[in-house]
């Protein structure tokens, strides 16, 4: 519980900017107000999105009066932010002026962008550039969403019941249909099982986000990688199914999706392989995210139809207070306490003093 | 990481006293060895144990010159042990003599009693007696087990990833032939339907172990009882099915077993509602453990054949650094994090000087 040293006056709250509200920005805009927070400010720079009302935006039943804007610098500048919560991009190279520009003011700041969950070793310079800032700055740095908890600690909680791991396999499966038709042509939709190996397999592709939190779990088990490798596999189906997002029927037999498999072999012996299945789903199929520990004892444990976009939004609101309660720098989530859910306020959970209170 | 202050001599290892070398005690005390473990003592009153190696009850290919012996007082007053592992009972009541001795001998001690995981309103005298017995000899006691992680921490961490809880309902199902006749029939099993409403629904039967897990887990989130409430449930199969323990065929539509529904409210609006399914298995029926989070968003995790005696074993030996590092007192585990995969030797991850060491 709280620390703030104010006895008798209530606790003020964690002011929040909201950098990006798109999809999950709407989301992370209502539970963040939900959970108590002080939405402070509201970036972004669709103009179907400016000038209009955060609390309009989220959902609420309630006006905020804090307008979209896209003048990010004048918000930073104007808010006086604890929080910056970032849902931009995927990627560190296109975070990165983001997550600098919280930084540069001194606002602690977490965002969705898959790479920075655990972006050490896949962007190195950028991520001890941020780190660098942030410490120089005093504010702390970090990625979260779904995959801190169904790709990191749900396994580790499991990890705590075994006395000796060989081998951990995952696989977590998506729906390209929902993404668009970018994401559907280089999962390789469409494509000949030939055409897949020639401009798909062959491709210096990027790695995909298991390579990440393979590393976050290996950093948070205290193994030392020996080996990472990537295998891009096509996904065929026994039918033909029709793709929405590609506008076509994709033939029998034909690649519908891939199976990206990262394996990273540790010093310490055990052996974890990840499989990121993106493909068009046939009838009937829904999201699943599985996990087997091999070893002893083996155990399998399955999530049927997570509620991803909104799991990420719940994991990123409950990180808030941890979040101002880490040391300053590029600060990732595995040396942090699990993701809590919080019955209470936010800011009744941080033991630390907020940024904005420093100076009372 | 360790701090005991003696750098380059190698770390001292844990003491451990092993106290019940039954079913769980043999794997136990292999868990314990193969982590790094020094077994200074081992107890049981059964006459095919006493006088044999810990190492050959454990399995193990190293005789360890530990014998197994009845004289618990004089093994406790020999061993300058760190922890005792209790391994003899389900019930406070019956555990409770193991329990004290150890703190008497100012020793640390960690049970599978599953009431023990939280045993504070169940048997409050007992746990109240042990707290301050333990709290004037300087050391810890706790329970945990397979609770710990499958109706605990797992339940915890998804909670991490959601918004809002209206309600926690969780199942989870054993094979009433795995425990024998007494067990079978306190379950119900071969009883006409009107026979369980008469003999079991209506009698004063001890509340099921979830109802302290249910307990644990409202006070790990912090929420406050409002009311906490068991029904037995008869559990009928549409075929006839044979039962190995009772020794005959239970008749289609008769009770082969029963659920017992904790049902727990809180102040803070979150209801759980656990089912402890206990019955004689069809052919093809595993056992199971699962739980779904109903609220912002909906999230169903499944555990499919836990191999339960050895999540149990290794949690427990996961746990030990944990006790070691916690403060004097009954500390039940929802106040410590959760227990943790331990790929080194287990006294690697103590950090506090353990009780063999503090005269040194």
């Amino acid at each position: 519980m709280n620390g703030y040293g104010l006895p008798g006056r209530g606790m003020p709250k964690i002011r929040v900017i909201q950098y990006g509200c798109g999809k999950m920005g709407k989301i992370l805009l209502r539970y963040l107000y939900e959970k108590g927070a002080q939405i402070v400010g509201a970036i972004d720079t669709n103009p179907d999105l400016v000038g209009r009302d955060a609390g309009e935006i989220a959902g609420l039943d309630v006006r905020l009066n804090v307008p979209v804007r896209d003048d990010a610098e004048a918000v930073f500048d104007e808010a006086d932010a604890d929080v910056a919560v970032i849902a931009i991009a995927s990627l560190m190279e296109d975070i990165y002026p983001y997550m600098e520009r919280a930084a540069r003011y001194g606002v602690n700041a977490i965002t969705t962008c898959e790479e920075a969950f655990y972006p050490w070793t896949t962007s190195p310079a950028l991520t001890n550039r941020l780190d660098r800032l942030a410490r120089d700055m005093g504010c702390t740095l970090t990625g979260s969403g779904y995959q801190d908890v169904f790709w990191g600690n749900l396994i580790t909680v499991l990890a705590g019941a075994t006395h000796h791991i060989d081998r951990i396999e995952g696989m977590s499966s998506y729906n390209v249909e929902d993404y668009g038709l970018a994401l559907a042509q280089v999962h390789g939709a469409g494509l000949t099982l030939d055409e897949f190996d020639q401009q798909i397999a062959k491709s210096e592709s990027l790695p995909s986000y298991m390579w990440n939190s393979n590393e976050w779990l290996c950093s948070q088990m205290g193994w030392t990688i020996k080996s990472m490798r990537q295998e891009l596999i096509p996904l065929a189906h026994e039918q033909e199914l029709y793709s929405e997002t590609l506008g076509r029927t994709i033939p029998a037999g034909y690649a519908v999706g891939m199976s990206a498999i990262v394996t990273t072999e540790t010093y310490q012996g055990p052996v974890i392989r990840s499989n990121s299945v993106g493909k068009v789903y046939a009838p009937g199929e829904v999201d699943r995210n599985e996990w087997t520990i091999y070893g002893v004892p083996d155990t399998t444990v399955k999530i049927e139809g997570p509620a991803t976009a909104e799991l990420t939004c719940a994991t990123i609101v409950n990180r808030l207070p941890q979040l101002l309660d880490s040391p300053p720098g590029y600060y990732t989530t595995e040396k942090m306490a699990p993701a809590a859910y919080r019955s209470y306020p936010l800011e009744f959970y941080v033991s630390e003093m907020p940024v904005s209170m420093a100076a009372l």
